[in-house]
């Protein structure tokens, strides 16, 4: 069976005029023989309204009844979107976790997918039915529902697309694909027609929020090729797929930039083993996401400084984090707000040797000064002064011909 | 096990606050050490709107998606009381009819429970735990979602009041009892402390909306004691129980009255076997409700005289299918709109006599003329002018000793 596995956010089922856009969509799959398993999100800003009633009943309400409450939304939608495509003449009908069934691990709020039932799907599949499949849930061992935490239903689609040996998950959501930067920041930001899992993973770690991390890691170990793209435009999305899909790599694929971080440096820190972890293992417990460590080498052998970034909006907390550990002793503690960290990634730039040098030569030229530098295979970052930030993003955008030509 | 179950109706749980208020009247029968098992209906409005959705995507709506689709208003209500119940402190959970199960038999949108398997629910009453059971529906032999056509959650409330040997079944609503007629009519009406299913039965076919007859007449085959209270106040409400569990019955219990009924007279039908049958079989096919049945003996042998109410609104519709209608020979026919049924109902005058005479002298004194005459063991219907029920209304409750001495 040619098997495609849909996948509609909440934006793109967000009312019925919406709904009924997604019917079609699926019924041009299925015109095209496809034997088409659609999974959906709750309509948009429904999660939100059952959360905000939650909240009303109790300031700590029970996670289990959390995820009976919150299921419920996906469970509409689905209902609405088989009743859509039964309207148009196709066999379908919702699915939801328990009837499939999805078996989850973990707990409530926090389960992900361990388990699909395969059996009655696939016979309804063969029997030419269009299943709608409650996305972002399941149910426990106890036979009692549960969410997915991290991903949602974009997890749920993928996991599905693993289980029934999808050709493709197709992730229609309100946004055309995956851009070479944020097109919000510059307008020249093109669309990535494909793109590595690698490449993408560290595209959504830094903030190209099209998916989570999470679910693209799923999808990179069980080679499933993701498609990227908006439920309202005809228009070819982004491939994200394995890099040996990729002819005709380009060195760079896309340029990410922070904005809101915050530097902080320990100067003449005592140089032994385990004062990093001294230092990071308070700020990890108060839930302070530490971002780009960078340790000089000691000049004498006796003491380091140390450099990382966090978010702004934790640079009071960790402050007095870091002033009130008297596991580490250091001369003198710099913060330092408004930084921003530019990374170039691609895969390209493993067999290219120069692109460091490229990167640093663009940013000199426009006299933008580099504070600290991290480099992993397929990524290099900077953190720059943030009034730079702009004036980075275009110049590299430019050198790496990134630019959109229109 | 002490086990009560308690139904509350879509405006008891219509906001937030009404939840709390739910959550609040469940643990003062905790307090007591009943065992207590919960059915709620959906948040009031949210079934029409969900409804609504339904028409918008298609006219036809799938029966199948449209029990998926309404089933998750009464998810999202459990699952609010049970939170709140924990957040009291108490153990509590919702149990989706999935997960009891509740099997239903029937088409979708008009099933009826079947089958409830009590294990996992007598096992959790036993533990401790008090159940918010999702009503209005069940599952289907093929494990798919459904609804119960007639009676709602009332039904699912007193079927499983039956199923687990319940001691009472409190159906919790926004009026606080059965009144003697409609207060809205009558001021002077007051509640019935207790009635017999029987009666209750009359009364709610003759138009006392507080429950539907087929849900009381479960419970009277059943011989499970419902309570019909408010959950906005303390008052006590009304027993509706068997007869034989009431002492000093009146003799009248409660007066109803319709209004907006229109009557259809045939005169001079052939009189012969069959010929009822011809008249209102096309009628019931056109879902016209056939009330009063009245056929005068024949004069001749030969030919009858006979007259039946029906909703005013259905009066054109008879009209064109009576004089369209070839297997049925008649002289004439005569339409009165404007007419009204009062009818006087009491187990306690089948052992006493002279209840319709006082009932027919009361209307005789007021100069109101009965038009026809139809009568039970337990109930006599007169048909009058409609300018006069409020009359009517006023002289015979007072007759049968049934005003409120406020």
């Amino acid at each position: 069976m040619k098997i495609v596995v849909l996948k509609f956010g909440g934006t793109s089922v967000g009312t019925i005029d919406k709904i009924k856009n997604v019917a079609n969509i699926i019924s041009n799959y299925l015109k095209k023989k496809y034997k088409v398993i659609v999974v959906s999100s709750a309509m948009s800003g429904v999660t939100n309204e059952l959360i905000n009633k939650s909240k009303k009943i109790s300031e700590s309400f029970s996670d289990a009844e959390y995820d009976v409450l919150v299921s419920s939304g996906e469970q509409v939608a689905c209902s609405l979107i088989a009743g859509r495509l039964i309207h148009k003449g196709y066999k379908s009908r919702s699915w939801m976790s328990w009837q499939v069934p999805i078996i989850t691990k973990g707990p409530h709020k926090n389960s992900r997918i361990d388990l699909i039932n395969k059996s009655k799907m696939l016979k309804y599949l063969k029997d030419g039915g269009t299943p709608i499949i409650t996305g972002f849930q399941g149910i426990s061992d106890e036979n009692r529902v549960t969410t997915i935490g991290r991903g949602g239903s974009d997890a749920s689609a993928i996991i599905i697309a693993k289980f029934f040996k999808a050709q493709r998950c197709v992730i229609y959501t309100d946004v055309e694909g995956v851009f070479t930067t944020d097109p919000n920041k510059l307008n020249k930001a093109k669309k990535i027609k494909v793109i590595s899992y690698e490449e993408m993973l560290e595209m959504a770690s830094l903030g190209a929020k099209v998916m989570q991390p999470v679910s693209i890691q799923d999808a990179r170990l069980n080679r499933i090729d993701i498609e990227v793209k908006s439920s309202f435009n005809k228009k070819p999305g982004t491939l994200i797929t394995k890099r040996s899909n990729i002819i005709n790599n380009k060195i760079v694929t896309g340029i990410s930039s922070t904005h809101n971080d915050s530097k902080v440096t320990l100067i003449g820190v005592r140089d032994k083993p385990g004062v990093a972890a001294s230092i990071f293992k308070p700020l990890s417990k108060n839930s302070i996401n530490v971002d780009m460590v960078v340790q000089n080498i000691s000049a004498n052998g006796k003491e380091t400084d140390l450099t990382f970034t966090i978010k702004t909006e934790d640079l009071n907390k960790t402050k007095k984090i870091i002033e009130s550990n008297r596991s580490i002793k250091f001369r003198k503690l710099i913060l330092k707000k408004n930084v921003s960290k530019i990374s170039v990634i691609g895969v390209g730039m493993i067999t290219t040797p120069g692109v460091t040098f490229r990167m640093f030569q663009t940013l000199a030229n426009k006299k933008i000064n580099i504070q600290v530098i991290s480099t992993s295979e397929i990524k290099i970052s900077v953190l720059i002064d943030k009034r730079d930030t702009k004036k980075a993003l275009i110049a590299l955008h430019k050198e790496f011909k990134l630019d959109n030509k229109k």
